[in-house]
């Protein structure tokens, strides 16, 4: 059976298990989905800094998962996206860009609701890069830490709640979840709120799949080609080892 | 099984039975692909004109086939895409859009080949409807009627290889092939010109397929919303009945 | 004296005459209207599935109508424009981009006030593919049926008064009225609120003149060549009669 | 009868006149076209400093004629336009604008030949500002000064044609030309290259006529609001008079 | 030491002054700064109008100071600079742009607050042909008359604060005051608010002086190349000297 | 005398001194410039996954150099560059930002001069993301690898001078130099062709050195607000130490 290596660039493994779980639900009869954490990493990835310092250790995760059919980023901000698809020859799909790509086939334009507003600008730049910042009615911050997603107090669905009826007044016909951890709560919003609500993740694995399917990997010729050398000169350890 | 409803919007049988076969290729294992030629229409469609002319025949066969799970235009113009959307309740795909969205996911930036110059102008305004006009290097036409594309003398082929030698030197990544007929030729071109190039029937029925796994379908209370009413006032005969 | 060739594509002939009306006002000395309504089509144009079975109606009365100087497209969507060009030798204006040029001339920006929301990704569509979408300051929706603009009671002004303060509200110096039966409101709201009100209609008789006093039609060797075939295949019956 | 007033900003005569007998055979009829040359400004308006220079005496003009029912500036460059809408109440329209909104309705994609390659970033904002710079698929200089246009050698049509040529390589269905000295040769190149080529004068001519007959002034509650003052202090003297 | 040359191109001294004193406290130790108030010209620079008039006593007073090492133009709609770049060999900086520039340097987003709301679309399209609208959240009005600021009751900086407000409800990250009136509240407001605020004379000055630092002066081979002529026929003298 | 701490992001301690010494002859006299190359990181960056790599070392040197009054990113990419601004509180300037933030100063359109055509994209991107890709005529490709361009055998200067031609040829009036590794040439290139030449590393010492002396810092309430947590969590072993 073919195999999608689903890589968490942040460190949190429950993050990493609900992806996988959501994921499997989409492909997983027709294809293996083997999720990674990755080594080292940010707890999570809000903003800039986080997706910068993210980088190395989605490198290097890549490096030892060489021979997948297929890789997810399962990062909303589709973060080391570019970098990944010149390390490896199978499709590489980011959990963002899933996400729009799906939302502008069912709507004339959507929102993203996203968790911390420093990752704003962020998803803006990225729809631009990929075009589809003409689709997007808005980008809305709900200001709830990635992780506190996960406690259960209600009061984070609430904030999502009120986003959607601040994307409905914006013209959005449909809604983009921008966080990994928000993938649960797709279906009951979708119903409540009488629009399709787009989840990154599963849309990744659904897209990576028909990239596989199809036989169509990345373009080799241009910006994505290998990188001439990937070795990398001294050692990182000045804040690697003290926040282990 | 699931069901997606092909639709071919001209008239020519044995593009639909072409379509089909690249469609089932697909996802044939886990869904099943009707393939359904309009009842009347164009014979192919080039152009403002025929793709205006072939809307109606278009909106016929939907009703016609109101239950399936996912729905295909089999058409690279995306003729009656918008309006299929608000007729039936699952999603639909154009076979332009989804080449576009796939070229998107594996390149920087794509060029677009298709058939006659008429249609140039046609596809420019998808790919800015889409979001997607920046992610394209060029659409170029190689001047083939669409009907030759199916003699085997060479010609077609030749003409399609010309372009694209000028999609590399335009900076293009990957290649769509903006035509129906044009996919059997994918993998032998792909292969002699070292980059991915994307057929949109193949595309569409991956992207239809995701759709139907996410269980994700078209917004229905903006643009998209139900017609009011289906009635369609008086007969259509001067033309239609000349012509058959 | 040259013809001026309007035709309504859809089947309501008070909307016909009230639109003939108004062009006969602006151009009626010097070129003769002749106003149409389609044999066949839907009641009112609102939405996608309505433009795209008015399509047929309006070839059909087209090449019923060859020889007029100039055309004019009475639905605000401008619904068919592309093929119609395809189709007639003479200039074809319609509604919807006479009002996007004519509010071009006079201000900065412009809003356009529209019936149905449903509407409003149509006439974004256009505003972006005619280029002026940066010219528009927002496409409003009063959520008024198109037949409703008929009657009398008042509720279509007040709620058309809410848009245009709206309109004023979000920056726009001038307003467009978005649909064939606010035509008898523009000199009122004009007056009332202080900035220029452009109806399409009367743009479309303007501008479709000047162009027959120009001498220049449509440009004939790029998207807008005529059909290599206008036949069409088959007979369109199934939804056409029982309507009627 | 209505009166156009047609106002040249540079000082030659001649060019005044040429406008003038062309816009009268597209309005002459029914509006009365009243040519003035500026009283004091440059010979012709090449690039960005003589358009500067011009304005005060443009100023001057139209404060001197204030009771026009319409006005042209009959300047490729659009030179004061925005300013000149502020400083009287009835339409004013500019060559330059006229010209691409004309263009705009004829074809998809249209090209600008015009004199001296310092002139393409002025048409190329002036695009940009009226939001056509998509419709235009290249600004072209054929590197004739203005006056040159004049002479009668040939010399001016044979660059002119190139760029013809050149256009229609680009993908332009349709030619505007960017100079007031080119009138004349619109309807002989429209023939020859089996294409529309639009001229501004005369279309300034029908667009403000339009607008006269519509009965639509500038919008006077934003950016085209009537001077608070039109004082000018100082006088102006260290070039104006040395150059007389 | 090298000299800027920083022209206030309205009539107003005390704004001179004030624009000189901001830019002496930036560049003053290395670079001298010589301020003059053109000798004819608008009161202050308030919309299109104002902005047209100024052009000729701007290029006077360029001419008489040809020999400066830099120019900065003092007014924040950016008036007669594309003019002024062709007329001078050293470079030239905008007030305007220059805040753009700045403004861009340390934020995603910003948003403008400049006096008249007839200002706003001239700011719009500065940024509009300089490609930093997308940078922009807003160009906001306070609709304080240019020399009001100059007032001491309060009001001025009561109305600067509620766009402050509104600019960080709008996204902006960063405000530009737009007008040359407004810089001696850059500091306070900066630290109220806790965002960059940026001042254009202050901003000019630094980019003026960087790029005389860098031995960079204006391209001249295209749309700033120099003006062939520098000739102005006939006086200027109907509203000139009555206003004097 | 205030401090700018200039990062290279790469291990080539070479290019830092060549870096440092062009920064020094723009600012040296009144900002001190401390160059660091960084400990660990990829030889050259040269695509998306050299980029990627880099950014944990950039990282580590800015946290070992906090205090600095402002910093250079010497990577023409801009790697990092958005989270460092979130790391730091001065102000951060990129080598291509800075680029062509200049070249926007002194010229309509400007073309990039680059080494190798997998940098094109990431260029593309930038400009896109900073407003700035309607300012770019063109990103041109020398394809010479970043360390050659150290060597002495003239080759390199040969494909910059075409690369020179062909970016007239695109209607650009300035060209900007797209790689550290050219900074010794603008001066020459500049002369012979006659057009400004702006190389990013004096450019972003110009414009860094103007940040600080306007006293204006990166904004820290949305996008680039300071980190959470600058924590990182495991050890990067795996390549690091191997390519030592």
């Amino acid at each position: 059976m073919k195999r999608i290596c689903l890589i968490n660039p942040n460190t949190t493994r429950s993050m990493t298990d609900a992806c996988a779980d959501a994921a499997k639900l989409v492909v997983g009869d027709r294809l293996h989905i083997e999720a990674i954490t990755v080594a080292s990493g940010p707890e999570s990835i809000e903003g800039h800094y986080d997706g910068a310092v993210a980088s190395v250790g989605l490198m290097e995760t890549l490096m030892a998962n060489p021979d997948a059919d297929g890789y997810i980023i399962a990062c909303f901000d589709d973060t080391g996206l570019d970098a990944a698809r010149c390390l490896v020859n199978a499709p590489v799909v980011g959990m963002g860009e899933a996400a729009f790509h799906i939302a502008s086939l069912v709507s004339h334009r959507f929102a993203v609701i996203t968790t911390l507003s420093r990752s704003v600008p962020i998803i803006q730049h990225n729809l631009e890069r990929y075009g589809l910042s003409r689709r997007c009615a808005g980008v809305l911050a709900t200001d709830i830490p990635v992780l506190a997603l996960e406690s259960d107090d209600g009061e984070a669905e609430k904030r999502i709640e009120e986003q959607m009826v601040r994307a409905k007044a914006l013209g959005a016909e449909a809604v983009v979840l921008g966080c990994a951890g928000m993938v649960s709560m797709t279906r009951r919003l979708s119903e409540k709120f009488g629009m399709p609500v787009v989840d990154g993740i599963t849309g990744a694995a659904g897209l990576v799949g028909t990239l596989i399917d199809l036989g169509i990997a990345t373009a080799k010729l241009g910006g994505y080609a290998a990188p001439v050398s990937k070795a990398y000169h001294g050692t990182l350890s000045s804040f690697g080892t003290a926040a282990d």
